[in-house]
């Protein structure tokens, strides 16, 4: 009897109205070109059919996407009462993402999917309906039982990952979110993702400083001495290879990079600006920190352009790719 | 008769226990493979002797550099004291910085230097002997009789040129230090400099925002709204072609880089985290908003690795090559 085929990555469409069933289709037209491994996507088949005329494979058991990935585009079908147009995000789109994302995470927390792979949603079309989360990955944490600071953001291109310790904050607020303890809790996170979902068995990670120069030994700012370096004495004492603060200007280079497998940063856009600026058409969002594999392009729904065959399949393709190499290590650790 | 040689540039060699005098030998050995044009350094003969064999022609008038230049390192001639040793600062030494600085400047302010190429000093070794201004940007500016904030610190790469609006400020002041006056003054330097400095007749200057999504709309921070947005908008009243406020993430990637000449940045590492990923050994920093032009590599003095032929003197090399591109523009247009 042949070995069962592997369980496939489930990947909710994101936005009916947005560009996720576009960059979804040409991921599946491009498979070989993108090497992808079989995925099954939740949607609305009818907002995939609005933007591409291929082949797809409507099927209930994710079991069966393995064969049918070969001939169409795999798909577990939700109705929304009417199909949205592209570029027109409705009520019924926003409930439809959300049902969408609730099957696919579903699908990887039972083990019928090996990774989930979310498409791009619209926050304010969410929260019209009264999703009460920040964002998808705070979703995703809740429906794992993991409280959202012990999980972590990593965005992660091909020679440089990077990890905000606070997120979505004014940067006049920034200095007042920063302890020890949250940097701790994001930075244990990255250093067991790394080893679980990457397979570094004694990852290096970089802390940068929160202020120029790292602070200048307190002329430019306290915050060095007084939360990051103690930060990093309590994950040197349990083992962890953590170095920092370093000045985040020097940081993201060729050869600094080569000194680390992932850079903890203060803020935001610290964390944002080197990747994206090295790494944009190919850099993915990883949540580490849950039980489950999960990855998502990063980009939002770009209303503006949905419908015009102008959206970039890349980030979606390496997002699956990225969700299948976890897979991958994960399979072979257990 | 021929036509009189160009004037040469003018080089402070810095500290002369950093690696300015090392980088600038290797410049001169390199010249044909850096493609550099005739150079006088100023400052004490024995500092490059220390760590280098080659030819030194000593001059007292730049206008002997060009024929000079074939034979050997055209230096004007300061004496310290002691000579230092390489790693080891001394006060001797910082006196003799400053001079080499105050000379170079001078040359350039004459018309006897076409551009004036800073070396790396040491701001505690400058502090120690009185040295009353923040480094050596604020040191030129007075000297050519120019207020601070109407000049600006441009970080310049092959893809990508910078401007902080705040410099060295802790990350948590930096929103109390923003205010629309100051990019307005900071954007017109820029914008002029581009013109007069890089050639450049209608200079697109992006314009960041602050906060993480440029704010979103208020969600995440005010200042776009209150103080950036106006600023943007008095400078589009006066002719200018700026855009803004850009989210800082989504700036830095190649296509974005396309659409402007410059970005302005509202602090330190917003500004010099992309230039420094993507062109860490060829970012020159230039001043702008000066009657001369003066560009400088973008290093410190390196005291840990003086002395053991081990400096990189690319960005040196970079920023001599810029500056003689500055000061061909300014000919061009005289």
């Amino acid at each position: 009897m042949a070995s069962a085929p592997p369980e496939p990555i489930s990947i909710s469409l994101g936005d009916p109205a947005g560009i996720g069933p576009e960059v979804l289709a040409k991921c599946w037209d491009n498979r070989s070109v993108f090497n992808l491994p079989a995925f099954v996507a939740i949607g609305d088949p009818r907002s995939v059919e609005a933007v591409w005329d291929g082949p797809i494979e409507l099927i209930t058991d994710p079991r069966e996407a393995d064969s049918a990935f070969d001939v169409g585009l795999p798909m577990i079908q939700l109705s929304a009462p009417d199909p949205d147009v592209p570029g027109h995000p409705s009520v019924a789109g926003a409930h439809c993402s959300l049902d969408s994302l609730e099957i696919a995470v579903g699908l990887a927390r039972s083990g019928s999917a090996s990774a989930v792979v979310t498409g791009p949603v619209s926050k304010e079309q969410l929260y019209a309906i009264g999703f009460a989360h920040p964002g998808q990955t705070e979703f995703v944490a809740e429906r794992c039982g993991v409280a959202s600071t012990n999980v972590a953001m990593m965005l992660a291109g091909p020679t440089l990952r990077t990890i905000p310790v606070t997120t979505h904050v004014a940067l006049a607020d920034v200095h007042g979110k920063l302890n020890s303890g949250l940097i701790e809790a994001r930075a244990r996170a990255v250093l067991r993702g790394l080893q679980r979902n990457f397979g570094i068995e004694e990852p290096r990670l970089a802390i940068a400083g929160l202020n120029p120069h790292s602070g200048e030994g307190g002329a430019l700012g306290h915050e060095e001495i007084e939360i990051i370096q103690p930060a990093i004495a309590t994950l040197a004492d349990e083992g962890w290879r953590v170095t920092g603060p370093h000045p985040a200007d020097t940081m993201f280079h060729t050869a600094a990079r080569a000194r680390y497998d992932a850079a903890l940063c203060m803020y935001h856009d610290q964390a944002l600006i080197p990747v994206k600026a090295l790494h944009f058409e190919d850099a993915v969002n990883v949540t580490l920190g849950l039980p489950i594999i999960r990855t998502a392009p990063d980009h939002g729904t770009a209303f503006d352009i949905a419908g015009q065959d102008r959206a970039d399949p890349r980030p979606m393709a390496a997002a699956i790719r990225m969700a299948a190499e976890c897979a991958a290590h994960r399979a072979a650790s257990a």
